[in-house]
């Protein structure tokens, strides 16, 4: 099928999930569920088919790879998610007009959710999981690097969903891995509802370059940490190894240090050594230097980049007021942090910085769908547009509004 | 100013509304209104200028042309908003962890607006008095047919808040008009927050097609509405040309009439000479002008097309799941409308036509923010995506999360 075709099959099917009931979809989530178990040893038949030329570094190799634990473990996601409430045919708000025409805002799902996503298989159970609970038909293009794995996946998903009695043509994956194929699924306005780029930085900007459909960014955390002058050593010792070093590679996890003189000028060395042990590379500015030899020169380009490793630029600045202008310079609008026991400033820090998630005295590591306590998550969005953070089940849906009469006219 | 530097002017002036209170902006629509109403002369006569070289034919030129009686009635736009509540600094959700990391949701303006329109001046004004409500800076892009009434608007609304105390810095209109400067525009990622088209269809197509920018878009109303079996001849009649001949050239005027062939076969005579007798051309297809000598030949694009005008489509449908089927096929998401006295067909036809409003027993022209009571309008969206229908203050805000701790990691 071309990419057309595919995403027409999927808005064909649309009405198959968005009139399920809980029951209905829960079933969908638990015979997926089951059968991603039972057929463990195909998907990893067919994830070593894609390994087997997969030829671009380690790192990536091992977001790719699927073994017995991790398909348990997406297995499981999956009927996590049927524990959750769907938050399709809530009603937002009810007016009744002096003219008795009532008016209703009711919670929909989307329609039809377009993702693009890199070679991580995972993602393909989860994304149609959300949009299964949340009453969507769904549209997959994933990496060609990944397309066996995917493909079984999606194929043995949509086959037990068939089994267990239900439509599964409202989820669909692209068989047209191509950079073409790429860019006219981005361009399918008025059968795409919306998309959902999730992945690197160049992903995002090619599909806000190329997208018609509505675009939800997402994930390019280019994360600081501002050090004010009364934060307290060990808090800063504590968060700042947790934010950079607990989980490097993640969108969540801190870049950039942004710290007032006075607190470099007594404790940078002590940071600086504590990072060092934990293997972290740091980059800074002239006085970070001047301040620590253990830091190496900083490009202006490092202070724009999401490291995703264990690397990490040091600025130091004056007060508060230049390290929000610096961070809302700097940042990609995802989350950041002020270490500080002065809490006038930390109510500043919190409504100057223009990010998803603002936090005083805890590690950035926290912005997370299932830290949020949603349950599930679909990504973090980056743009002020729609949702903003961690997306959920309630950011896959949009509303409608509903107006009962009985013959009104305007006047 | 090049387009970028306007844009950049705004964005550095974002503090100076987004932290304004509720008196703050409140002053300062007072002092804009009362200094629009004291120089209606020079509006006047910069609008004579425009209008002097204007050649777009009588129905655009009587949208650009101001008078006394519009100019005040733009002030007193202004005016009302100031008694509107600003939905900026509400808490949406509030929730503790068990480790007392505190998650609070709050709302919050956008930052920076653009706007995107055609020439009607009493955007301009209106615009600018919507995002100083909801605390956004605002880059207006209006069309050069208007830009010297445009820009004398802007001026004494600027001068009039700077006056009362106010950086007026966060209002900015676009000095370059060309479509050259209008991509540009649409292109100024990181500095725009979102961009809202207000026009027609093509404004709108050409905005999704250049933008990088997140576009709300807005406006093409092919609204429907079917006439079901058991509808009452008087209901249908009323609100048929209370919604076509009401005001005809607004988005949500009627454009296209599904009639259900057991009613056609009986009323439908009566109601095209009703039609007729208000001055309505009706298209139809093959069937309707079997039935009705009145109705000449509709081509398939007169059933895309939102006439803005004293015409009318009509295709005759055998029950609900064909006019449904067509409705979802031709609308463009605006507002459609069910008459019917068949109370579960129309809890389906709420239920399956993908619309922003759908109505049941009245009258289309209800889609609009005075009449959902916002007390103002930005515009009717017809995406999915973040607003939906009549947009108002609220719809101009997004939100963020403020997490407070004492020192929380995540392990």
């Amino acid at each position: 099928m071309t990419v057309r075709e595919t995403c027409l099959a999927a808005k064909a099917a649309v009405s198959a999930i968005a009139y399920s009931g809980e029951d209905e979809k829960n079933a969908m989530l638990a015979a997926a569920a089951d059968a991603l178990t039972a057929n463990t040893d195909v998907i990893i038949a067919a994830n070593r088919e894609d390994l087997l030329v997969f030829s671009r570094g380690e790192q990536l190799r091992d977001r790719l790879m699927l073994t017995d634990e991790r398909i348990a473990a997406i297995a499981e996601g999956l009927r996590q998610l049927a524990a959750l409430a769907c938050p399709v045919g809530e009603v937002l708000e009810k007016t009744t007009r002096a003219d008795g025409l009532q008016i209703e805002r009711v919670r929909v799902p989307f329609g039809v959710v377009g993702i693009i996503y890199e070679a991580r298989p995972n993602v393909t159970a989860d994304a149609i999981g959300l949009c299964i609970k949340s009453g969507n038909a769904v549209v997959l293009r994933g990496s060609a690097d990944a397309f066996r794995t995917n493909r079984m996946i999606v194929q043995i998903m949509k086959e037990a969903i068939a089994r267990a009695g239900f439509d599964a043509g409202f989820i669909q994956l692209l068989e047209d891995c191509s950079r073409e194929g790429a860019r006219e699924f981005m361009r399918q306005k008025g059968v795409l509802d919306v998309l959902i780029p999730r992945g690197s930085a160049s992903l995002i900007r090619s599909t806000l370059e190329n997208a018609t459909v509505p675009v939800i960014e997402t994930g390019t955390g280019n994360c600081h940490i501002y050090i004010e002058r009364s934060a307290r050593l060990q808090t800063v010792l504590s968060v700042v190894l947790n934010a950079k070093t607990q989980r490097p590679s993640v969108c969540n996890a801190c870049e950039s240090l942004v710290i007032d003189r006075a607190f470099a000028q007594e404790h940078l060395g002590e940071l600086i050594a504590a990072l060092k042990e934990r293997g972290v590379e740091v980059v800074g500015d002239k006085e970070s230097r001047a301040l620590c030899a253990d830091i190496s020169a900083a490009t202006e380009e490092d202070f724009y980049t999401e490291f995703l490793a264990l690397k990490l630029s040091v600025k130091i600045v004056e007060n508060g007021a230049e390290a929000i202008a610096f961070i809302n310079k700097h940042s990609t609008g995802h989350s950041e942090a002020i270490l500080t026991e002065n809490e006038e400033l930390a109510e500043r820090f919190l409504r100057e910085v223009d990010s998803a998630c603002v936090y005083v005295n805890a590690s950035t590591r926290f912005t997370d769908g299932f830290e949020f306590g949603f349950g599930a998550e679909m990504g973090i969005s980056t743009q002020k547009l729609h949702a903003r953070g961690p997306m959920g089940l309630r950011e896959l849906t949009s509303y409608k509004y509903l107006i009962r009469g009985s013959g009104q006219i305007r006047t």
